[in-house]
This record gives structure tokens, C-alpha cells and sequence, in this order.
């Protein structure tokens, strides 16, 4: 039996670990038995050596283990999926696309997660709808799942709890870009869901965690392997995310957006990811032949209305009241007599003519996190009404003076060198070759196996 | 001002901190600021990417000023010396170096450390003498100082506090072994003692740290570099630890062959190390000319008796008896009317006629240390009587069955497993022209500059 000192040893001089090692060092962290000192140095060994994808798929399979792993009912089989994305500027698609796939048969137990600087979160987004409760415990989850066919909760306490003390000392430790830590990270998490399809959106560019094409395949793909070890159908899709999926920024304006998506007056990009990614799913699944007879069928489920009632049913199981969710569902609804509108919109003007070259999503989320829309600490809340709606797209043609942004804020008030940095997040101007712009987000496919 | 995940992000991924940021680390090391895990990770950081030697000099400098730095009077000014050695077996060069440079008109404030694993430490040592105090402050160091010129002591609490907690720390993070902190750890305490000349004995081979010649010189490179921009002159030898300094090892039984040295008849492998480090010093305080004539002024204080008086006055101002400590310098010692004993000996047997050709220190140091000679944890009692004596000398001819080792030992008693050890421990044969033998130690010097 080797000591938490030498098993340190051993990755600090990029050795590989044995899976008892690893099963060790994870019981360590699980039962807080290992100094925090050691977790810190290891984490960091990890980031410095890597691990070869054995030693991934031990991590992701004893973190998983470290806690409750769901069990469903029999006639499920090969029913149950869910979608992972590794963080966007606008990105609502799991609003549209667990109801699309539950609307379409499948059984979606969606563990989302809260935001954190300018990523958003899902679940805060939810909570943005007066009565919408995030926290149901396995046997809710089960009795949502059999009623409607999905549900969008938080982490429970028992799911995984060695993601949850690794998570924190990683970011405390600059650990969090490490590509096995990551990939253990997300799949013990969806592992203990017990799915038997999973979807990834990886994402790169400005405003995602990885900049380029590169890494981030190098990242789908480790997800993809290990979730495939795992006992999951696994695919990704490689998304850019230079600007905003849709028009939208904001908690409530996101669910506004997301409401209209489902009524099928969505905007392409979303309406791509969120095809290209339940059809996927599908595909996996069995219940159709290809991904594009998948896309078609999740579109039909979002275009005929059959997603926004798996949504309306799902409100209503996780606590909002029938007239409230009925309200937010209804082809002309006044979202803002059930969600809260900011104190303040100002619109911002575009300084000359000429077409939309870029939009830069990272400054923008930027500013809405300082604005109250994010949070920088765990813990702390957020202002749901805080956001912005995009008023021009890609490749737009504009007039000088046109308003291009519209700002929804309270306190803290907008600063001039926010706005600065709003404006600057614009970039108009006439297109030559080398700016050529394309509206698909998804560049790329990991398809199943 | 950059945050500490900044800082370790910096460092992680090879980047040089600036002063400001290596002070902030110190500050927050020492008033424990900083989280556990974070100090584990930068300490990772530090042992993957190294740094460079700005960096090391104002980690060690921020280290020296975490705590108390001494101040000697005016009229001590170039006379104050030390040595540090990166630990060997059956190293008892402090309690003969020390005395004979008091003996040569220097002031020894020599803060020594306690043994750990297989190192044998001066204090425990220096403890197996009754009523020896390794407890001075720092007023009742000057003051020995003054009367006598050299003591021995333990690190006070006051100097170099972040020394402590780093230490620690590094023990549990497998992080011991990096240049920087190795040179950071030793040159910040020996700076906090306010000297004007070091010498280093930087040991390799296979009781030692480094194992090969290159990794010493490139430690004693660095400390050396080190110590000198701090203020001290400094100097280094390296030399070889593969066997046993001089004949003993064991608190007790080194404490006798010590003062058999200062009495004259010391092993001669002892006696070089002495010389070369004293005489090193002396060079350095400008006492002498030149090396040899550093040598044989610190050879003639030993021989003369001189050293020895010192000895004996150390003794009794750190709180022996003047009685004790009479009776062990006088010339025909009854050694064991005053040290204990321990209740059982037993010799070993050389198994075939040859030639001493190999003597492995680390086999019977650890053998040593299970039978209770060191311990394994920090504040862990030792057995001052437990050790061995070598009854033969590399190179000796020796016939089947003549003793060689005297083992000492008591609870717990030793094993056939551990004779075993003890017996593969020497290699007898007859010499080729591959097994050259050479009995001096120090294979290298890097002279004061």
C-alpha cells in the first residue's frame, strides 16, 4: 500500500497511477481523511503530467462512485439521456431541448449547474420564474420523469461529493484547465445519472474556456472516450462561441428567448444547436435511423409545440403555479407580468455605417456579470433582471446612430467605461475577405461510435 | 496586485514571479493566509517549473525576514561563521568543527536540526549527553557566544517562521527535493544567523540526497550563488556519503567517537571533512591565507587539545554538569559511566576472506532507524544508545569470520530479516581494476570567491 506522499510522488514524475492509487486518493478526498496541502499538490502533479486516458477513466469511475449513482425503471432502457455544455455567453439550449426530448419520448433528468463569473447558469435561469424549484431529491426526480419525461434540477448532496471538494480546491488552486480533471469532472457527474446517451457541447473561442478548434476537440474527445468506457453512448459537437447564441444575455431574458424559441419563433443559431444536439441524442438512443432524421424530429417537437407543453408541465412539477406557467406559455404572452423587468434599459447606438463584423460575447457577458447578472463567489445571488438584448446580428447591414444593444439594468448602475466597453464590443465596418462570417455554430461533430 | 491563483497560475505555467508576488506568498505562508491547498499546489508549481535564480534569492531573503534576524556586537564583525550539511550517516562533523573554530577565534552560532528517516541528527546527539540543553534563546546564545565561542542549539521560534510551515508542508507534498526550496530552506536560516562566512557540505551518493555528483554540485552551486548575494561569503565541498563518516553511527556512540576526535584520535575520513570545512572558513574570515593553511590551523586545534576545551566549556554553558563534562573530555574516558548503554550487542561475522570492498550507509542507516536510532516522525522519541560500530575499514583485508559491525540495540530487538539487511550490507571481494577505492570524502570544492 503506497502513502498519499508517494502515490504524489508518483504523478509529480509523470508516472502512471494504479487504480487502486487512484481509488485511494479519491476515498481520501471523498472522507476528507488527505491533508488539503496533498489534494493541492496532486491536482497540480495532474495538471503538470496529465494522465493517460486509463488513469482518466479510473478518476471519472471512482469519483462517480463516491457518492449515490441513480438507478431508473427497467422499461427505460436506453430512454434516459441529457446534454452537457462546457459554458456559454447566451447559451439556453438546455430550455429548448430537454422538453424538445421528452416531447419526443425520452427521459431527460437534467442536472444543471449555477453560474459563475461571466458563464451563465441554467439553473438561474430558472429561477428567474417566480416558484421554479430547482432542488428535488432522487424520488422527485424519478416521480417528474415518469409524469412529464424531464426535469432541469440542481446538484444533489449525495450525487458525486468528490467533484464537489475537488471542484472548489481547483479553483482555489488554478487547477480548474486541466484536461483529465475536466473530463473526470464532467462524466462522474452524468455517470451517476446513469444515462444511456449523453450529448456534448464543446465550445471554443473568445468566450469559452478553450480558444481554439484544437483544444477543445482534444477535450471532446477525451469526454467522448471516457464517457463511451462509462457504459454511455457518447457524442459531442464543437460549437463556436465567439459572440451570443441568439439575442439574448440576461436570466429572465434568456427564459423570455427560450419561451419564444419553443414557440417556434426562435433564432437559427439556437435552434442549430439544439437540433444538432438532440439529434444526436436520438440517434444514440435508436429511435431514429440518422442525425438528420433526428434533427428534424426535435424540430418538429420545438416548430409544433409539443417542447413548450413538456416545458409548461415541467414548470408545473417543479413548483411554479398553473397560472403562472400557463401565463409564460401562451402564444401572446406579457412575460413581463410574471418576470421581473430591470429598473432601467438604455439603448446603445452603433457609431457608423456599415455591416456587423463581430460581436464580441466576452465583454459583454463581462459587463452583465458586474452589472449583477453573474455572480463572482459561490453563494452569492443574482440579479435575474440584469441583461441585454441584441438588436443587430452577424453580417447586418447598419445605419450610423441605429440602436444595436438595449442594456437592462438597476444597481449598480451602468458606468461610462462600462458602456465604453460595451461599445467596443462592436465591431462595424465593411467586410473583406479575410472577415468572412458564418452563422453555424457548430463547425464539427464527434458522432456515436 | 495579483491574487494568489494568479500567482500560482504564474508559476504553473513557467513564468518568473516578481519580488512583490514572491513576498506576498512569504507573508501569506507565514501569517497563514493563504489555504492549505494553495500553498500544496505553488509548492508543486516550484518543484515542476524551478526557477530562476532572481527568484530564488528573494524567496530565501523573504524566508530570512518571515521571523527575527540576529545581530552580533560590532567587534564580532567577519569572526561569525557556520556549516550546514545536507545530511549524511554518521555525520558528527558539527561537534568537532564547531569547537575547534571557537578554538581558532570564531564565533559558532551553529543552529542545528534533528534526525529524520535515515538522517541521523547533531541535536539528538548532542542529547544523548545528560543535561545537554539544545533550548537556548537568543540572548543565552550571545552570551555563550561570548564566553565561549561556539554552541550548538535548536532553531528558536522566533527565526525564519515560514521555514517551519513550509517545511511541513513540503514533507507531506512530495516536494522536498527542489532546488529552489532546498536552497531557499537552508541559506534563509543560515541568513536569519547573521553570518559573514557558510561553507556547505553538500553531500551525494548513495546515503545522500543527491545520488550523483552532478545534482550535488548543481545544489551547492546554487546555495552557494545564494548565500553570497544575501551577504555571506560562502564556500562548498561536495562529498561522498556512500558508506559511514568515520567508524560509528548513533546518538551516543558518534557522541565518543567525537570525542575521541577532539582528543586526537579520530578516523581520518572525519578528520578531512573537518579541516576542509573549517579551514574553508577560515580562508573566508581572512584568518589564514589559503586553504592549507586553514586545514592544518583547524588539524593543530583539534590535535592540540584546544578544540577539545571548548568542547567542554560548550557543554557545561548549555547545562551539563562540570563534572560530566570533565569526565568525558579526560584524556582515558569511561565513557559509559556517563552515557548509557544500550543492553545488548551483538557482532556481525564477515561471511568470506577478501577485501572490504563496499560498506552501504543507507542499508544500516535504515536498519538503525527501525531499531529506534531516529524516528519517522517529527516529535518522535529516539533511542540514544541504539547504533553500530565498525570494526573493519574499506579496503581492509579481512578473513571469513572475523567480525566487522557491533550492533547496539534494545526494543525493539532486532530480526533475522534486519541481519540480513545489515549483512548485504557489506560487499567483500577481491579489488579490480573497476573497484577503485579512494578513502577521502571530498571529491569537489567551490572555493570562496
Amino acid at each position: 500500500m503506497t502513502s498519499v506522499q508517494d502515490q504524489i510522488r508518483k504523478k509529480r514524475d509523470g508516472k502512471t497511477l494504479a487504480n487502486e492509487e487512484i481509488k485511494t486518493f479519491i476515498d481520501a478526498v471523498t472522507n476528507k481523511t488527505i491533508q488539503d496541502c496533498q489534494t493541492g499538490a496532486m491536482l497540480m502533479a495532474i495538471w503538470q503530467k496529465g494522465m493517460v486516458p486509463e488513469e482518466v477513466e479510473t478518476l471519472t469511475r471512482e469519483m462517480m462512485s463516491s457518492g449515490e449513482v441513480m438507478s431508473w425503471p427497467k422499461e427505460w432502457a436506453g430512454l434516459v439521456v441529457d446534454k452537457h455544455s462546457t459554458g456559454g455567453v447566451g447559451d439556453k439550449v438546455s430550455l429548448v431541448l430537454a422538453p424538445a426530448l421528452a416531447a419526443c419520448g425520452c427521459k431527460v433528468p437534467m442536472i444543471s449547474g449555477r453560474g459563475l463569473a461571466h458563464t451563465g447558469g441554467t439553473l438561474d435561469k430558472l429561477e428567474s420564474i417566480p416558484g421554479f424549484n430547482i432542488h428535488q431529491s432522487a424520488a422527485q426526480i424519478l416521480e417528474i420523469l415518469a409524469s412529464v419525461g424531464c426535469c432541469i434540477v440542481g446538484q444533489t448532496e449525495t450525487l458525486v461529493p468528490a467533484d464537489r471538494v475537488l471542484y472548489d480546491l481547483r479553483d482555489a488552486t488554478s487547477t480548474v484547465d486541466s484536461l483529465p480533471l475536466i473530463t473526470a469532472s464532467i462524466v462522474s457527474k452524468k455517470g451517476a445519472e446513469s444515462l444511456s446517451a449523453l450529448v456534448l457541447d464543446v465550445k471554443f473561442g473568445r468566450a469559452a474556456l478553450y480558444k481554439d478548434l484544437d483544444s477543445a476537440r482534444e477535450l471532446a474527445q477525451s469526454l467522448v472516450h471516457t464517457g463511451n468506457l462509462l457504459g454511455m453512448r457518447t457524442a459531442a459537437a464543437l460549437s463556436c462561441m465567439d459572440a451570443v447564441i441568439g439575442r439574448c444575455v440576461g436570466n429572465s431574458l434568456e427564459v423570455m428567448e427560450s419561451l419564444e424559441t419553443l414557440k417556434g419563433r426562435g433564432p437559427e443559431d439556437l435552434m442549430e444547436l439544439v437540433t444538432t444536439l438532440g439529434g444526436l441524442l436520438l440517434q444514440m438512443t435508436g429511435s431514429v435511423s440518422d442525425l438528420s432524421e433526428g434533427r428534424k424530429k426535435i424540430s418538429d417537437a420545438v416548430i409544433g409545440g409539443a417542447a413548450l407543453s413538456k416545458f409548461q408541465a415541467m414548470m408545473e412539477a417543479q413548483g411554479v403555479a398553473n397560472e403562472t406557467a400557463r401565463s409564460l406559455c401562451s402564444a401572446h404572452s406579457d412575460y413581463y407580468s410574471v418576470l421581473r423587468k430591470a429598473e432601467h434599459q438604455m439603448e446603445l447606438k452603433t457609431p457608423t455605417d456599415g455591416e456587423v463584423l463581430e460581436i464580441d460575447g466576452l465583454a459583454l457577458a463581462e459587463v452583465l456579470h458586474k452589472l449583477g447578472a453573474g455572480r463572482s463567489k459561490v453563494g452569492e445571488p443574482v440579479n435575474h433582471s440584469v441583461g441585454a438584448e441584441l438588436l443587430v446580428l452577424l453580417g447586418q447591414r447598419v445605419s450610423k446612430g441605429a440602436s444595436w444593444l438595449r442594456l437592462h439594468f438597476e444597481t449598480p448602475r451602468v458606468t461610462a467605461d462600462q458602456i465604453a466597453r460595451l461599445q467596443g464590443a462592436l465591431t462595424v465596418g465593411s467586410n473583406t475577405p479575410t472577415h468572412t462570417h458564418t452563422h453555424t455554430l457548430v463547425r464539427e461533430l464527434l458522432p456515436p461510435q
